[in-house]
């Protein structure tokens, strides 16, 4: 079996390779509108039928949402599980889109050919990187590289409530040696990206109720507490001025950064300026010691990403109001526990309560941290593939973001997780006119043929 | 003519009153909302339509706002302006309303008979117990009591735009040689008052910009400026912990109450466990060296009225948003003059803002306080009339409201004015499921009719 082969055959397939995503696109599988279930179940029977072309045994197996898609096939060396979601987020605003979101078109743009289509790059487009290099490599050697189980999901879109009972439950199916996974981007739109720390996410709904009602405040304005002071108190203390989260024990388990990380990190030579002037700012507005990477990648944040109270509407209202609300975030790494997080904040914001002001809680997103397992030589395996498919040298990179999947994998089937990934900035996913690049497609295949030629074998 | 007919027609005459008062309630005068303008214009010329079938010569007079009634009518003896105002404030939270707040209905409650509905108390009910009395006189004497001018605006809730203008063309028609409003209370429910010192009001609207559209909190969280969090700290820094207001120079035209003024109101002996008591509080919020009725009546204050920014519908989304918004008011006493405060204010806000930020202001009511000449003899001669109406000694008090127009009747048309109304602390202005007592609604009347009876005569 090599590798040469492989690739040509990739190059002369890219046309049927794109014919068949266009096939997958047009299923609108939009996973948080129930008017589209029918939708999700074709998309998972789409994908059931493509790989059982590629000798997978595949079924579509229910669950009390949207299907999930679980195929076993090949035999011997390492036992790879590769996961990727088939449902797409919603479209609206549709009229923002310069044509019908599904019905997938390749575009010729002033920096290339693009595959414009909801869900062209999120995630269908990179899923079915990995069945087409699959698809090559069986076409030239007549397996499958080894012993691999699929594993696609419909519910990543709308919070996958399915996903942790389905995995405890369909634990011995899809545990395997090393999970896959197909679902981030290349680091600066260039350079071949391994995620290997992933920040967790901890949300929090507050309302803090001063008054037993509304109150007018020329009567009261004085004498009577306001829950929107109250309320901005306490989030204007949740950092120093050196932007240090004040909950007490917030830093206790976050780890500081590997010499070797940091240094790699460096290598990259973000464009901090341009990273922050793309947005309109110019100024790091977080923790005073740390580079926005650093801050992006390897640090915990504490958001408000919602705050309401009051007379909100047109012209202006001498309201005193009774409640005041936010939405509170915050981003987790290293060992931070979300448990223990939430209840340190609750107990944090019940001791700044003045008197007369009650507080309730409502609890949102709750995931620990991802940070992967290197030290499994296939990490460095398929970094030099992916260096030797881009001609740039592969990093270990961080994201800011939330993928709750790869620390599911770990807890649930006591399984590292490998996130390649070959999106860019621009490609618009969850906004109107998303797009994936024919080149991060293509090279995308390459990229699955080299990196499995390399940890197959085990 | 005599006294005892008049009040004993006002009681005979109480249901048809209601009546006319429900009609009244039943339009939806919103003033601030521009889909209620014709509503307004509607309740306006319900009001004509009312004054003219006691004689007057009335009209709704446009304005570039909501129109003016002015009605002219009676003649001899002291020519008295009367003023209300017909528009009412916007009914959100409408969920919390037990009932349609335009469908008015006299409702059984352990306190007693109430009129239900936006507007009951503030103005439509208070300003209806003026022309009620007028009617039983007019019934029972075939005259109005003296020369009369009525004066009804549209636009009290929303900070009134048109008022001084209007006052200023309008001049010669309206120049009485006393001014009556009814748009107060009694003193603890059950002291008739007349208010002779009044808060000015000074309001604003802050706009906070950091990045130039909203952003993902993971992608951004933590490198980026979030403007919720600069407006909280911003907001939670009016105050200090003494609750002395931090704007620079804001005491500077604050005088301390005279003494016997001090005196007269420690007399009332004021309830004030009961006043915070009866909102679900314990605990005076403002300054600390206050008590809670000096914090209304005399002192300045600062108030957050409404705050909103981010994603504020069900369940959660991780934006970092790049605008926070703030409704900020300022209740006025003494010499303070809101043009010099408005402008510390900004400055003082602007001083405050980090790198990346932008601020935008949008003025909203701008009043200085109100002080009474109380040496009229009309004063001693209603706060006489009161007392026997309602078999408690009248009172000189203050008011942590705004009545601007008392201090425009004084500045423009050197007219000086006399408060007397029949609110109750439970009335729920500006809150849902407003009410307002049908024993202050027939007092109330019964208490004009001895006012006029005393005054009118000059």
């Amino acid at each position: 079996m090599s590798l040469a082969p492989v690739l040509d055959r990739i190059d002369r397939d890219l046309p049927e390779s794109l014919e068949r995503l266009m096939g997958l696109l047009r299923i609108p599988s939009i996973s948080t509108d129930p008017a589209f279930k029918e939708d999700c179940a074709r998309a998972a029977d789409w994908l059931v039928e493509d790989l059982k072309g590629l000798g997978f045994e595949a079924a579509s197996v229910p669950t009390p949402g949207h299907p999930m898609v679980v195929a076993q096939g090949g035999t011997g060396g390492r036992h790879l599980l590769f996961y990727g979601h088939y449902d797409v987020q919603p479209v609206d605003p549709l009229n923002l889109w310069h044509r019908d979101p599904f019905d997938p078109e390749i575009q010729d743009t002033p920096k290339g050919k693009v595959i414009r289509a909801r869900g062209a790059a999120d995630d269908k487009g990179q899923l079915m990187t990995f069945l087409e290099a699959l698809r090559a490599w069986k076409t030239v050697n007549g397996t499958l590289p080894c012993r691999l189980t699929i594993f696609l999901e419909g519910e990543e879109e709308s919070g996958s409530p399915s996903l942790i009972p389905f995995m405890q439950e369909h634990a011995a199916e899809l545990k395997a040696d090393l999970a896959l996974i197909c679902d981030t981007g290349l680091h600066e739109d260039r350079v071949p990206a391994i995620t290997t720390m992933l920040r967790g996410l901890l949300g929090e709904e507050i309302t803090i109720t001063g008054p037993a009602m509304d109150l007018h405040s020329g009567g009261y304005g004085g004498a009577a507490i306001n829950p929107i002071r109250v309320l901005s108190k306490i989030l204007a203390g949740l950092q120093d001025e050196n932007g240090r989260i004040q909950v007490p024990g917030f830093y206790d388990d976050v780890d500081e950064l590997p010499e070797a990380i940091r240094a790699q990190w460096q290598a990259l030579s973000f464009d901090h300026a341009k990273f922050l002037g793309d947005v309109g700012l110019s100024v790091p507005a977080g923790e005073k010691d740390r580079t926005p990477l650093e801050m992006l990648w390897s640090r915990p944040t504490a958001e408000v990403n919602g705050i309401w109270g009051g007379y909100t509407g047109a012209g202006f209202k001498t309201v005193l109001p009774s409640e005041a609300h936010a939405k509170v975030s915050f981003r987790l790494v290293s060992r931070q526990d979300p448990d223990k997080l939430r209840a340190a904040f609750r107990d944090w914001v019940r001791g700044q309560l003045p008197a007369d002001c009650k507080v309730e809680f409502h609890g949102h997103g709750n995931s620990p941290a991802g940070v992967m397992e290197i030290s499994d030589p296939a990490f460095e395996a398929a970094r030099g593939a992916l260096t030797e498919e881009w001609g740039v040298p592969a990093a270990y990179v961080g994201c800011g973001g939330s993928i709750p999947i790869a620390g599911y994998f770990k807890t649930y089937l006591g399984m590292d997780a490998m996130l390649i990934g070959f999106g860019r900035d621009d490609d618009l996913i969850h906004s109107p006119n998303e797009k994936y690049d024919v080149e991060c497609f293509h090279k995308g295949i390459r990229s699955w043929a080299r990196v499995l030629d390399r940890i197959a074998k085990g």
